[in-house]
């Protein structure tokens, strides 16, 4: 998407390739919204630390990042043995894949890229073809999105309140986003529409990432306490909710997604408001039987007891630094589940890329969806 | 309770009043958990602003302090006229009942002393005894307390993990607390059980008060993000919901609370756990027909956009400095309503000073609970 950087629009995707210095580019998520940098992870194991400290975030960014990642350590082998490569491959493919431990992208940008490699005869071959496999996985990332705007823009009436949950925006994807593809959609139809964006405790995506979002494309929005959404549904001011998800069961249609998710579902349901998923193929995982299995990340404390942010003043003149500052009684400690799983009872539709699905339907379509079979 | 300061256990009550400076003083409680300090208010406006600012908050302390600090505004009237005593009343009892608009402790705790004051014939007899009762309605509330904790104790029972919302801790009262009372009753019985504190954005007070109240006395306890409960509950790690109330209506049971108060019955209700609000007498409203009438304070955006709290590494040595780090996106605004309300038919029941009563019979005993009339 554009963002203004020095008052001129420029186009940027969340992550790309440097072909000349092997390098993963990324943008640094963990400065926005206070400054905009891109940085370079110059090995696989920088690619997969990028992942795993935030630097990038997001069911398809983290994809991406994966896929790009791979090719790079792919790329960077020395030798001719294809039983040494595949060695090294299959080290930098578990390094990436457990990077985040509760999304499904990585692990199916890694097959993917895995899947096309072993066309190749010769370790040169195969390093060609990995990175021609990212490119392509990143590009679909990017067209997945644009198909979930085109379908799910008919949600976003003029005048609706809409909320959403933590950032699956474009910066959680490789460009577009998947919740907010229906709304940058809708905008370019020319609707008019409000925008709640949950806080999203505790890494504060919400008001951060998302809320920068929506500045830099113009559409009206505010952020509220994750505390706030039930008092607004009682009130009558939210009429959809969309949020994004990190791993989907296509046998079941559960979402697992962003520490809260779950919450405002069951809110939903409560108040009769349609509660959408809106998701890339990518994020499909074709695997798993129950919601059960889903391993949920158990995050550093740390995130709780405190937060991050510029000290008041700052951050008008040159670049502001962003700090820690610890919130909570010092004697005392958190429990940090990084996701939750919705039921598929819960949700109202799943916006796909090929059209919006009731959650059952994504295993009866398996076979448009990209089920392996 | 009982504070550890430079080592030695100590008792304190939150709100106290000092006869000879004509001040109220106070437990600052927006530099807890990082600093324990006791300031004075010397005269009624600065009693309704320590309110107003959150130096005190909590249903019991500011009905406390309201007390107090219209016994303050009469002790300091000079002159004998009966009538331009009473226009000087007046004006001190709006100030303080405009405080917080939310809550209804400050109204019953004026017209107690107004109600008190009514038997003194000259100024000086209703100044001694608007300080009397003042008095009277702070011991009121402490003794109000230990029979919550009296009721509430066979709720507690050993090995449940209990989840509370904001602080109803002894910060919010004069002493003891409310939804705090049973499980300090329990622990003076010598129960185990373990608490999850709801960190309770804006203002995290669950993360500040009553985690750093938890761990004054010992009870084993852990910050949750707001989000995270609905995860716990779905995974069967909640077995109780304690929360308080600044507002109860005596007609229909309705609780005003907290933002996300709302929230967390919803979710207890779809899991089955038992929620129950802890109230002293002081918090019924016996005059409000439905929940939609009760104003909901909106409170300032800043407190949403960002937060407060010790950079790291201090804190350790010296009074550590609290500042405010703006999170959010400097672009965006937003929407930050104080409170919510939770329905009766979400509520299990209320452990008040006299048992636990079903939502409903507060109103068929409204004669045992101090209903005027």
């Amino acid at each position: 998407m554009n963002v203004t950087v020095h008052g001129r629009a420029r186009h940027f995707r969340t992550v790309t390739f440097d072909v000349r210095r092997n390098a993963v580019l990324l943008i640094e998520q963990r400065l926005l919204p206070h400054e905009f940098r891109i940085v370079a992870a110059r090995d696989f194991r920088q690619t997969a630390r990028a992942i795993t400290d935030m630097v990038v975030r997001g069911a398809g960014a983290i994809g991406a990042t994966a896929a790009y990642g791979l090719a790079q350590g792919a790329r960077a082998f020395q030798g001719r043995s294809l039983a040494g490569f595949q060695r090294h491959v299959d080290l930098v493919s578990a390094t990436l894949e457990s990077a985040r431990p509760t999304a499904v992208d990585p692990v199916n940008a890694v097959n993917y890229v895995h899947q096309a490699m072993r066309a190749g005869q010769t370790v040169e071959e195969r390093q060609g073809l990995a990175l021609a496999a990212a490119e392509e996985f990143a590009n679909d990332d990017v067209r997945h999105c644009e198909a979930i705007g085109r379908h799910g823009a008919r949600l976003i009436r003029g005048g609706i309140n809409v909320l959403t949950h933590c950032n699956a925006g474009w910066l959680a994807f490789v460009d577009i986003g998947s919740a907010t593809a229906p709304l940058y959609a809708a905008q370019a139809r020319g609707r008019k529409f409000h925008v709640y964006c949950d806080e999203t405790r505790p890494r504060s995506q919400g008001a951060t990432l998302t809320a920068w979002e929506l500045a830099q494309q113009g559409i009206s929005h505010q952020v509220i306490a994750d505390n706030a959404a039930g008092h607004l549904m009682q009130r009558g001011r939210i009429d959809l909710v969309i949020v994004g998800s990190d791993r989907t069961l296509g046998r079941t249609g559960e979402v697992a997604n962003k520490i809260g998710t779950y919450t405002k579902a069951v809110l939903a349901r409560r108040h009769g408001i349609p509660f959408y998923v809106a998701i890339p193929l990518s994020s499909i995982d074709w695997n798993l039987r129950t919601g059960f299995d889903i391993p949920i990340e158990e995050r550093h404390e740390s995130e709780v007891l405190g937060a991050w942010g510029v000290a008041a003043g700052r951050g008008r003149s040159g670049p502001a630094r962003r700090g820690y500052v610890r919130v909570a009684n010092p004697a005392s400690g958190a429990l940090n589940p990084g996701f939750d799983v919705t039921p598929a009872e819960l949700i109202t539709g799943i916006i796909t890329p090929v059209g919006i699905l009731k959650p059952r339907e994504l295993w009866t379509r398996r076979r448009e969806l990209g089920w392996p079979g």
